[in-house]
């Protein structure tokens, strides 16, 4: 944590924070909609993808236990969200909505703090993502999933992976073939 | 401006802001040192790039006026650099040091809003750029840079845009012929 609270703040977060359990393969939160909440992952997985206009999907982020998952641009705007989210497992999430969240900020201004370092973490994991994709191989590509999600890959579908690492299925277990 | 600030604020943050000019072809902050200083372009242009085993140059972004850059991993915790930064052209920086903008976000918090806010746009424009990458052609994300950095094309080299598309110059040649 970045941040530290006091009993009475932490009073305060747990009567503005929501919570659900969803079945495996819900949406949480679709493209065109507005993304209304930010949700934190107390058990299960989340994808965030984007489906394109041949209707194809795109998984852009995983999220298991610990994360963090939105889509940031439409949930901070409230505009429609250009990301669909949905649920890889039976899923337990926490969640604000955006108006329980700026009234978090007012009344506790330390967590514009906490978020804005949330935030940085996940501006690095794309930037550095976006390097490893303009100038690593798919071997190397896959390694690095391996390492930020362990044992993720034993969750979930080798089609969604194949997804986030911008390869098709075939190749990808070509990957897995030769790592054995 | 995600904030307001009264004139004793502003005045305050004036003292804390630095500035400097450099010239073309400038190194900045080097990969492998701490990233020291967030810079805000006055005039100008920076690229962020990192330089692979190969010793491949792969340039993640461009901060032409009214940008900011840091490598905001190192910066924000003051460890090793994986990002360069360096100028392209003659280039007019105001900029934090990492202490100065910790004590700015004591002094007046509401920079922890402007940051959050500005890292959260940040943190989308790779999103949306990862996604590009993902699912659409070289030729569409041609387009997408051209539209992200209007008239940024004409004052660049070739390469660099090569570079940060993720393609050959020769390639990036052939786009722009089939375009005229």
């Amino acid at each position: 944590m970045h941040i530290v609270l006091d009993p009475e703040e932490i009073a305060y977060v747990k009567s503005k924070l929501q919570s659900k359990t969803v079945k495996k393969k819900s949406l949480l939160s679709e493209a065109g909609d507005i993304c209304r909440n930010i949700y934190f992952v107390n058990k299960g997985c989340l994808r965030v993808f984007n489906t394109d206009k041949d209707g194809e999907e795109h998984n852009i982020l995983f999220c298991p236990e610990n994360w963090w998952a939105a889509d940031l641009a439409s949930f901070s705007g409230q505009t429609p969200a250009f990301y669909s989210i949905d649920t890889l497992e039976d899923t337990e999430v926490l969640y604000f909505s955006y108006s329980a969240l700026e009234q978090l900020y007012i009344k506790i201004p330390k967590f514009e703090r906490f978020f804005r370092i949330l935030t940085q973490n996940g501006f690095s994991l794309y930037q550095r993502r976006m390097t490893a994709n303009l100038s690593r191989s798919a071997e190397e590509r896959y390694e690095r999933f391996q390492k930020q999600y362990p044992k993720l890959e034993q969750r979930i579908a080798q089609k969604h992976i194949a997804s986030f690492l911008g390869i098709t299925p075939v190749f990808l277990s070509m990957i897995r073939k030769k790592n054995l």
